[in-house]
């Protein structure tokens, strides 16, 4: 009997599912959108439902699925127990309880999603052989995730790879998301970066390409600073640095063998990467100047890769 | 028949040498002289000649060592193989192939030095079980090492924990001992406190109590700090700030159970520990304030214990 595999990527718009086959092998992936209204108490039950559809076409029941993995926006303890997802509504969500429900499958294995993201990427992203590597994703806020041993790395408070909320800038006045101060994604995520410019714009008052533009992006000031806009440049050339220099202190850390960029901002493409590039090595401990940097290339399928291979380790572990 | 481990902490002034029983006691330890001349050449047949003078006092011979376990101030390659070690004037010393020669012992392995005290310390600190933990040596220069899964982490360049050039401080303008700029050790390792301290001095032209005072080391100013002397105040808590930053910013990438302080300047105790304690909790992530900070307890003998572990950890790897 072929045995297959489910990678559930929860976001707060959309649901993507992917059905793995025992060969490591994505056989089908849908997408469905995120109903948030009743605390999310839809979730799960549509995202089962959009799994049977895929089982059908490849003629197969649950019973053939040895396990469940799920990417959440949020705090995940024990491995499937959801603590609290501000985004999906969750408060106190026993997946595993309630998956199993649903499905009778017993391994359900729940990762926060931009650890998934990183999972995914290292594992199925085409970047060879290693067995240690971080990954940043920027996109509208910062996420990241380490993988070390061919392992997520979860930490003592499950804060691993966490660096939206790396404390950069001890002096900063502005208070980060989280209440703290002078964290990595007020300058360097998509909302970051178009704070800053409309902060320099407004407090400067330079002249820029962008100056009567509505609904400014990060695209927008990424792609002015390619073609020299002075405001935009010193924008995104100080986003570059403290990304450069949170690579270089995670070096100092664990001198990882890889470092992926993802999300959104990641399609600025060369122009990013090499900016990234040049100044890592500018600020990197001698030694590690020639660590491996390369572009995230799963886009939004990393989450599904991540989360399914999450759960695929699981069962390998309990089974050795 | 008992059998035994040695572990050596070659260091740029004395060799510390730790006989263990495989019981992982520590039986018998010495110090010798470090003999720099003639590039270090002397080093390892002194060291030699101290093991057997050990060995003898327990009335066994070579026979009974299963392994030595090696920390060396410098960078290893290959667990045995030392590409440089500028204090003792090594370049290129296969330490596996000289010590076999000199005692028949097949299973040498080497660590850098503060690998070597950070792995000691974690292991008999009588810190409690936990399987990360991330040591931070404040001496002369600074030291780290980082425990993941109960091993010390080298990285993919060997630059794993080496939080002495962790790059804080990306506008400074003098250069640390590496030539890059604004790395940790300029601001909070003794030498890095004396030099700020005389800077501000200099600059500043603060009333200090320490004003006259010759021959300045990073005690005196500690003890200053304690005394509310402003100017010493002013230097002892940017080193603070400096440490706890970096502490948080390792917590973002691997979140360790533990960090623990030691070297010189964390015989400061409760002083410099509460303080380093306070600042970590502001500024690190939400999650993770609650991350234990303990001072080390081994002193000097962690190198011999984190060696000799080192060598035990790699023989039973072998053996399983």
């Amino acid at each position: 009997m072929n045995t297959y595999y489910i990678g559930l990527d929860i976001g707060g718009t959309a649901i993507k599912i992917g059905l793995f086959d025992n060969n490591d092998e994505l056989k089908q992936k849908t997408e469905i959108p995120t109903r948030l209204h009743l605390s999310g108490a839809h979730i799960l039950s549509d995202s089962v439902e959009a799994c049977s559809k895929l089982l059908d076409t490849e003629d197969v029941d649950w019973n053939s699925v040895q396990g469940i993995g799920v990417g959440v926006p949020g705090l995940v303890k024990d491995d499937n127990y959801i603590v609290r997802c501000v985004n999906l509504g969750w408060e106190n969500v026993d997946l595993g309880k309630e998956l199993y429900a649903l499905t009778k499958v017993r391994n359900v294995r729940a990762i926060n999603d931009a650890k998934a993201a990183a999972l995914g990427e290292w594992w199925k992203g085409g970047h060879g052989q290693c067995s240690s590597a971080v990954m940043i994703t920027l996109g509208t806020g910062i996420g990241g995730g380490v993988i070390m041993n061919g392992q997520i790395v979860n930490g003592a408070f499950g804060s691993a790879g966490e660096l939206s909320h790396f404390p950069l800038v001890p002096d900063e006045t502005e208070p980060c998301a989280c209440g703290k101060f002078g964290h990595l994604q007020q300058y360097a995520s998509a909302e970051g970066i178009v704070h800053q410019f409309c902060k320099k714009l407004r407090i400067e008052n330079k002249p820029t390409i962008l100056s009567n533009h509505e609904n400014l992006t990060a695209k927008n000031i990424i792609d002015a600073a390619r073609e020299e806009d002075k405001l935009a440049k010193e924008v995104f050339d100080d986003a570059v640095k403290k990304i450069a220099q949170t690579m270089a202190m995670v070096t100092s850390v664990i001198d990882p063998e890889l470092f992926l960029i993802g999300g959104g901002m990641s399609k600025a493409g060369d122009f990013l990467i090499d900016a990234i590039r040049k100044e890592y090595r500018r600020c990197v401990i001698l030694f590690s100047e020639d660590t491996r940097i390369e572009q995230a290339v799963l886009g939004n399928d990393a989450g599904i890769y991540g989360a399914v291979k999450y759960v695929m380790d699981h069962i390998k572990r309990e089974a050795s």
